[in-house]
């Protein structure tokens, strides 16, 4: 999917391309697929990939250390995303994005043709992530 | 060039894109074309494009208001890229990137066939860059 949207990696990246499916063992339907390009103390950038219907099931990244929790941007390149707050559903198309506070719940599911997003934040530490559903394991 | 690599812009984002001479008058060797996807307090995320052997001239990020200076990270898209720091040339191609610290004087110049950078950073304040030919205005 990357190939085709003309999205180079290098082959190190290519090996490296994370397959979340964040413990539920259903990953057609819950998970992400991750490249992670930067992740330093204070930005992070990645693209994410998510197949026909894949779900990235509810969370927020609370304040770690202090710090406040990450803020991310989520901008669409390929493909449909629902993007799900407490509040509002946010359906993003190609070129569209949206910017998530620290803190905030948030899901999002790519529609029927699999999607990607780059995602544009500060530092990410997955394992910090707090999840809505218990049996998830990041 | 955007469109030829397959970058989605809305057509707001198309209308917004900057076009930087740093006031050199002399566009085709000395300049940026700039789309910014967002630019928080914490992060910021643009797309450069430059033309064949279009040069952005030597500047650095220095620390504003007691916060350390911006932090890059440039990835190639298309074509390649010749970064120059003060006692190093790297040559990135697509899919590769380098990190560049804050307050860390640099120069990039694309090759003979244009370039596309994705830039992920800290906070982007143009204005507060320090170029080395004083004869620059951002």
């Amino acid at each position: 999917m990357l190939a085709e949207a003309g999205i180079v990696l290098t082959p190190a990246e290519q090996d490296e391309i994370e397959v979340a499916d964040f413990g539920l063992g259903d990953l057609e339907r819950y998970g992400l697929e991750v490249v992670v390009y930067v992740n330093t103390e204070r930005v992070c950038a990645k693209e994410l990939v998510l197949f026909p219907g894949q779900t990235c099931p509810e969370h927020r990244h609370p304040p770690v250390d202090g710090e406040p929790g990450k803020e991310e941007t989520f901008r669409v390149r390929r493909g449909v995303v629902h993007l799900h707050l407490v509040d509002e559903e946010i359906v993003l198309r190609p070129g569209e994005q949206h910017t998530i506070p620290p803190d905030t719940l948030h899901w999002f599911q790519a529609g029927d043709e699999g999607a990607i997003v780059s995602e544009f934040s500060t530092r990410s530490r997955d394992e910090t992530d707090v999840f809505t559903d218990p049996r998830v394991v990041r």
